[in-house]
């Protein structure tokens, strides 16, 4: 049984690890043999713990991904969230890998809105606006800014202090883009891309503020009762998701009369069209799903091994 | 993160130890922090592959065991059943342990019964009826035969060739007591103890067979449709599972209509009486839960450290 800690996999993971394995992951999610089992939803026994365990089984890969919640952790001055990646092998069931992966996870999300902005948005792409100012819109950010030539990044966020430290993060992490701080309606009409990173439970802004050739990735709504889109925007928008019948169920999509959503493995195999012109809006909606945890797991792993093959040369 | 792999567990395992986990893993199932999850039945990519995950969260121990099932596996001379118990902590969540358990998990199922008969069957108990003459069975036995002075072993199975291989392998684990091959009629009228350890789902035997002051711990049924007891049985017996709620779904006590079921715990610790006296028949149904593997590997992990301890003394 292989182990990767949490020190290993925070220095092993990249936006381009989490992107290539989060591609194969969508296309494997397409595939006939690609099943997600029932989502268990437990809880510790310290106040308003819990954890959920969400498994998966394709051609290639099985196994499932743990997600810790425990806020008592913040008193301690320890993570709140923890995340790990367990790896049975598909030819004997036997575990063969046990992946921390509480940073990766952060990579992870952000790389299936990435990929999704990079076979959707227009190449000419450059202005960003991000909805949300916390730890996973900084990986959003930092992602999208990975596959288009991110020149402006607009930061919509209820509390202005949180957003300048926001992007204070984002230019010490590297980023080289002009940041700014403006309403959700400035944000709107001058984006090419937004990205939703929030916990809303209602639409973040009026869909006539959204211009012409807007390419949208919403990550946030991952629950019955979730919502950051509004729901007029979905008439004469292209849809697309993770997983069809996990995001019209707990996804963005949950709101949407329209039943046509086409999943991204489609749209990269080329099976399915994705943006068709430079005016149309996409939607992308990411639910988050197992499968995406387990190919990140199983690059982590072999890259791993090729390090120590590497330093045993 | 401490690793257990199956090697060490094998080495580490006794009924002793299995017999004071599920002991108290019994006592935890019934608190009120005890809390039991939905099971997850999943699949693999290879032909009736399967596995499922089990999670519990007790005041002190929380996490989750999987049992695998990969039927391929016989021809590549590898086991086909494969199990491992993983333990966050309780304070934090952190993942603390990955305990493999494959040989544990059958000493642990032992131990239940073996449990229920110490606390149900009559303390001059000599004459141990098993029915059932597979790998399972002979843990029961050999688990039994540690908490009662067993002088006689009945073994009731189909197959005689099976029956006689199944007593060979009980003497060469060092049984000391009497064994024989018998049908199931004869089987029950000599029983002080009966153990069913077989994948039926109709009764192996009927209740007019059954003599007095029997006591009976019953394993088989852990699925909607399993059924090893004759129902004409209830009338009149005790009745005592692991866990109700569980038991009288998918375990032996589906198929009863008499709603008065103990769990073992209130026995163990008095709340609750277990056999009043020496005439009356005893029924412990055996569901299995989560909180038995939980303690079982907690008490594994302890008896490692204090080895380890022990080797730098």
């Amino acid at each position: 049984m292989q182990y990767l800690n949490e020190a290993q996999t925070a220095k092993l993971i990249t936006h381009q690890l989490a992107y290539s394995a989060v591609k194969e992951a969508f296309i494997a999610a397409t595939t006939d043999e690609a099943t997600l089992f029932p989502v268990v939803n437990a809880s510790g026994p310290q106040t308003d713990s819990m954890f959920s365990m969400k498994s998966a089984s394709t051609a290639t890969l099985v196994g499932w991904k743990t997600g810790s919640y425990w806020p008592g952790n913040q008193a301690k001055n320890i993570p709140c969230h923890g995340t790990n990646v367990f790896l049975l092998s598909p030819e004997t069931g036997e575990l063969v890998a046990v992946v921390a992966a509480t940073q990766v996870n952060a990579y992870r999300t952000a790389a299936a809105d990435a990929v999704a902005v990079d076979y959707l948005a227009r190449k000419e792409a450059t202005v960003l606006t991000v909805f949300g100012s916390g730890h996973q819109a900084e990986y959003e950010v930092l992602a999208i800014a990975a596959v288009r030539d991110i020149t402006k990044v607009i930061v919509v966020g209820r509390d202005n202090d949180r957003c300048q430290a926001f992007i204070k993060r984002l230019v010490d992490k590297g980023l080289q883009a002009d940041c700014t701080v403006a309403s959700a309606q400035y944000g709107c009409e001058n984006a090419d891309i937004i990205v939703t990173a929030t916990t809303a439970t209602a639409p973040l802004f009026k869909a006539s503020w959204v211009k012409e050739g807007t390419h949208i990735s919403a990550m946030g709504a991952d629950k019955v009762g979730k919502q950051e889109l509004p729901v007029e925007l979905y008439q004469g928008a292209s849809l697309f998701c993770d997983y069809r019948a996990q995001s019209v169920v707990i996804g963005e999509f949950q709101h949407s009369e329209n039943g046509q959503v086409t999943e991204m493995g489609h749209v990269i195999t080329s099976h399915s069209a994705g943006r068709i012109d430079s005016a149309e809006i996409t939607i992308f909606d990411s639910s988050g799903i197992a499968i995406q945890d387990l190919f990140v797991a199983a690059k982590l792993l072999q890259l791993s091994e090729e390090l120590t093959e590497r330093v045993f040369d």
